[in-house]
């Protein structure tokens, strides 16, 4: 039997685990043109939180037993197209689930040689994609920029800072405790780090950003980035990838306008979706994988075993227990 | 002697008469290199709110006893410059007096057989060049977008709109109150306009945008401002210009976050300075004067006799009283 964790209700606020199930459902059949997928590796990512909800957003709301979305890595157990074979590696749209039936067009296969596959979930994957194209495509930094990353010890954050580095420009990290701010500065190659939660943010931006936010790439929203907004330089990039302080309440939170700070600064806002780059993938995956391999790329990953602990995972990053990119081994 | 009206206090909220002064002081001496400049024509405009507060914005605020920095229309006088001669007409940012003693370089000519000389105010001037470039350079407006314009029958709005539709898009203008309503249809050649006073902005926004709002050209922000960002269509761009709704709140007025919508819209909303755009300003006259001649732009005027009602005009505007472009005349 198949097991998968669906949605037994709406989260109202932070998830519970009681809002998802563990069901065992007959083995899927592959049919003409899909392949069979034993799913190795489940991706636990902030923006399934979107999905649980109601709410219109740019993709259909998952249905109360619905498997959970996500992208899993996997191995080939049947194939009915004639590009992938038995025990080749893949990664896909194939949720949380051990077994899935997936049309062949929508699986990249992975060469496990190259890197090990979970990065196919990360680095070499949806949040390496995420920092790629978010930060050259919308942030458009120039070297000598500073670069503000929030949520920065995050999956994605640990990379757009690696990014900005790499192209010639100072990068500051802000991320919750102690622990995450070292992260910042001796893994992942931060110039500067603010721990938000210990710190004054606004004194620490001013001391951390003497010459003002040439690109911004928030991650979480809410207070953090109000302070981020007033040190802005002149023509700032706001990178929206996220917002996860906000994805848990129930109705939005009230904050004070600060729209005019974009004319004083000549800033722009900007939100995406990496899955409007797809067909630009080709372009970044080779440069990531070459910076992964020249060790100009460091990653950490946190892999908790078993598919029943999802949801605990889940949860845990949306709080952001996780200290790494939050993985699921099945 | 030369009359001007100077800043007498801080406004407190919206200003009052009291928070201006009339005075006299001797008529200014042209030095070298200098032009001798005798006002006609004051503009009364939004951004002067924004002078009047200790803030820090994008230019230094107003010390109490300035006069008041406008852009101003008039004839030359006296010049230490070759490149003007006396009874010249020109445009600078001379402020709300009689006589002043402006750079040559700052002042610019203006060909009075064109078209009025109150025209360097608005469509041939400010207005006119803040809606070319916030339109085509940040807006980016397509050939069958739909164009929706906040304060749409205010001196840049009315603009706006005739643009966009010189431009091939559908024009959809937001104004207060039904004789304004009636001006964006009849005299503007709005395809649709919105009474945000007398109804529901969300509904009326559906009816009007049914593929959602390309293009949003904000001049106001706040709750008229959020119903449209509810409206957005895939990849839309909004303009922000201007805040008027906000520059009279002592404190930030809250409101609920939305930036999530950037996201969900793949949206980007930027702000622009049309100072920033001076080296351009030679593309932009010659068009909007052709379009002038051509009759496909329109303008309406509300001008008020006498420098000493320039604050009550000021005051006016900012309530949305006036009915064209707040001038007043010397």
């Amino acid at each position: 039997m198949n097991r998968r964790v669906t949605l037994a209700s709406r989260p109202n606020g932070m998830p519970k685990e009681s809002d998802f199930a563990l069901e065992e459902a007959p083995d899927p059949e592959p049919g003409a043109g899909e392949v069979l997928v034993r799913n190795r590796f489940l991706s636990v990512d902030p923006y399934q939180r979107g999905r649980m909800s109601e709410a219109r957003s740019y993709a259909q709301p998952l249905q109360i037993g619905d498997v959970i979305t996500s992208q899993s890595v996997g191995e080939v157990a049947a194939t009915n197209d004639p590009r992938f074979a038995a025990g080749d590696w893949v990664v896909g749209q194939t949720g949380w689930q051990e077994l899935a039936a997936a049309r062949a067009g929508t699986l990249r296969k992975i060469d496990s040689k190259l890197a090990p596959p979970t990065t196919a979930l990360h680095v070499l994957g949806g949040t390496g994609l995420t920092a790629y194209f978010g930060l050259f495509d919308i942030g458009e930094p120039v070297a000598g920029d500073t670069v503000v990353v929030s949520a920065a010890a995050g999956a994605v954050g640990q990379i757009v800072g690696q990014l900005s580095k790499i192209a010639g420009c100072r990068a500051v990290g802000i991320a919750g405790g102690e622990e995450k701010k070292r992260s910042l500065l001796e893994e992942f190659g931060y110039d500067a780090a603010i721990d938000y939660k210990n710190e004054d943010v606004a004194a620490a931006l001013k001391a951390a950003c003497r010459d003002g936010v040439n690109v911004y790439f928030d991650n979480v929203g809410g207070e953090v980035s109000d302070a981020v907004q007033r040190r802005l330089a002149l023509h700032a990039r706001i990178v929206i990838c996220g917002q996860v302080s906000q994805y848990n309440n129930a109705k939005p939170e009230l904050a004070p306008r600060m729209t005019n700070l974009l004319v004083v600064y000549r800033a722009r806002m900007e939100g995406f979706l990496i899955t409007d780059y797809a067909d630009r993938f080709g372009e970044a995956l080779p440069r990531l994988a070459a910076w992964l391999r020249e060790g100009k790329l460091h990653y950490r990953e946190d892999i908790v075993e078993g598919i029943e602990k999802a949801p605990r995972a889940f949860i845990g990053m949306l709080n952001g227990e996780n200290r790494g990119k939050a993985i699921v081994a099945v």
